[in-house]
């Protein structure tokens, strides 16, 4: 079966990109002397977390407990649900450990760190705690250099026990280059051990200092004092990724197969199968240095075409045109033509899909990898 | 149980407000005099396709094949696939009509239309299309003026019998008020009507001549010559048909729960953990006069909060601040506190999830509808 047999749209992964890429991080991640705990939120797919992983048993991240339990249930338990913690998602967390999983959460604030201590002891569950740390001022964490990281540990009691501090440089996103990259990444590294070193300065055990993001993980040259680092978008990169210098189009491991459904001669556009709801509304390159649209267009053999994008996306129509906004030669797209389109954000186009139809050695679809969605079950 | 009592994030619908928007829209029709055919794409749920149309077995309108299949297998018999047909997609046609399906195709070119009629003649099968009209050079379709009009319907041959014309006036999106939408539905009445005339006068049978989308089905003032409309964002209503002028807040039957999950209190920000996984990447209001970033936040009764909106959002974290880009007074705001987001658009943020909340009487909880997603089945 090809890609010619499946119908569309699809999402396609290269599993021989998609193994490369995982295989590559692993090397970096030995390299450094660091333990690689990849975020399993990109592909929420056992195929996929297996490949990215270590071990089959972890360390693994994820950004949801529905990806905890699934996972856990699968065998991998040395988890961290690495999205700040709140009071109503304890008895969740304290049902996974007491079935042996090591799951460990994050927090940065006394409210959620005094919520915790109070639930491990009501509960008489022992819950390993790390504190998020704000290395760039990207989103959540507390500041590595502020009085508040102390007094956030201060907060645990009992069975809510400090595990060690995570970062994750999220305007890493918003680099452009290896130095760009390799800056944020020693900052990162930096922040997350200054909050280390105070923390044990303060009589703390900190065991576990973790840093990560696709695009520090990359080009990152050193993580002296850091214990391990985590990446996701990097298994399968995208076009976000390529336009911060990640990656290049080629290790992009994610795409939508679509077929010319009709064109629009007189504007010289051609329109398919793949609107919004196959690609997401994902527009992460139009604030990039080249904007991609809704994605780049290849052939069915995955090759980029000559500056085709995905200008515009209704929900399950995709039009294309060229880069440039100039008409489309149409009469080499005919009404039935197969192309692939890389995504801007290969996450949010995963997550719009069911599963992965996975292709080996250019168009030869091998198998069906599943993906789960939500947040929990019913 | 209440919104207090479940997980957080939950898409939530108001089932008091989802039914008063769909007697409106049947109200709506009949006043008009045409059939109402509501897209079931909105929300591709049984429950609501229940509601939202005029009989349990349709007429309705579906943008997959997979609607088509799930919701034929629920009853409804009487569906328009209205996303242009490839040759690929024939064979699941046939296999529905084959079962007892009234299942009508649409499509905008000759080489669709010789497909279509030579898979008829080979495979022996009847099968209705629809000539697809462009009626403000939106996206897809023939112009109602166009000599491509009877060359089209002049490839339709044996099996493949034209039923109709169809138009989307997809460019209502960019209206705002009464007056424009009103118009938008007047040229969308017309172009369908003129279509339906030059076919009729070539001596064709044009007993399908059907328009529509939210905007101009709800400002729409005369359907002259129409016999059915399609709509379907209508029945959840969302920010950007409230920009429109389509709805207001109050008619918006969907929304985010939400819980505050941390702060950055030198930027007076908020922290969620309703990220764009949940509430989709779509930032339909950014080009409207009211940017509403990623959804208007609303406390857990529905009820709008003094100008905050979410203005980022990364895959499981909301940043809630002003919309003026003030800070919010975080106080008011503790780890914990459930809020509701309004969406900027509800197909998008629905199909976030596998299934939807249902809320009666502000905030009690008194079902659980399911929702499928994906293109075809494995």
């Amino acid at each position: 079966m090809t890609l010619y047999d499946i119908p569309t749209p699809s999402a396609i992964i290269d599993a021989d990109i998609f193994e490369r890429n995982c295989a590559r991080m692993k090397q970096k991640a030995a390299s450094l002397g660091v333990a690689l705990r990849p975020h399993l939120k990109t592909g929420k797919c056992l195929e996929m977390a297996l490949c990215q992983m270590t071990s089959p048993q972890g360390p693994a991240t994820v950004s949801t407990l529905l990806e905890a339990e699934v996972f856990f249930r699968s065998g991998i338990t040395d988890i961290i649900y690495a999205v700040g913690i709140t009071p109503a998602k304890l008895p969740g967390c304290k049902a996974l450990i007491r079935e042996g999983c090591s799951l460990k959460i994050i927090l940065d604030n006394t409210a959620a760190a005094k919520g915790v201590s109070a639930f491990c002891a009501a509960e008489g569950v022992t819950i390993p705690v790390l504190i998020e740390i704000d290395s760039d001022g990207h989103r959540s964490g507390v500041r590595a250099d502020s009085a508040l990281l102390l007094e956030v540990a201060g907060c645990l009691a009992g069975g809510a026990q400090l595990a060690g501090v995570l970062t994750h440089a999220g305007d890493s996103y918003k680099c452009s280059g290896a130095d760009c990259c390799a800056m944020a990444a020693e900052n990162e590294r930096a922040m997350a051990v200054l909050a280390a070193e105070r923390l044990r300065a303060a009589g703390y055990a900190v065991p576990i200092v973790s840093v990560g993001s696709t695009p520090t993980a990359v080009f990152a040259r050193r993580l002296d004092g850091v214990t391990e680092m985590r990446c996701g978008v990097y298994s399968l990169f995208d076009l976000v990724m390529a336009g911060i210098g990640a990656c290049s189009l080629e290790d992009i491991a994610l795409s939508l197969l679509v077929e010319v459904i009709g064109h629009q001669p007189e504007k010289g556009q051609i329109i398919t199968d793949g609107g919004w709801m196959a690609l997401s509304r994902d527009r992460g390159t139009a604030s990039q240095q080249v904007d991609q649209g809704y994605g780049l267009v290849c052939g069915i053999d995955g090759k980029p075409l000559d500056g085709l994008i995905v200008c515009s996306a209704n929900q399950e129509h995709g039009i294309v045109t060229r880069r440039d906004g100039g008409p489309v030669d149409i009469s080499r797209y005919p009404v039935g033509t197969r192309l692939r389109i890389l995504p801007n954000h290969a996450c949010a186009m995963g997550a719009q899909h069911p599963f992965y139809r996975v292709v080996r050695s250019g168009m030869d679809v091998k198998d069906t990898w599943k993906r789960f969605s939500g947040w929990y079950e019913i």
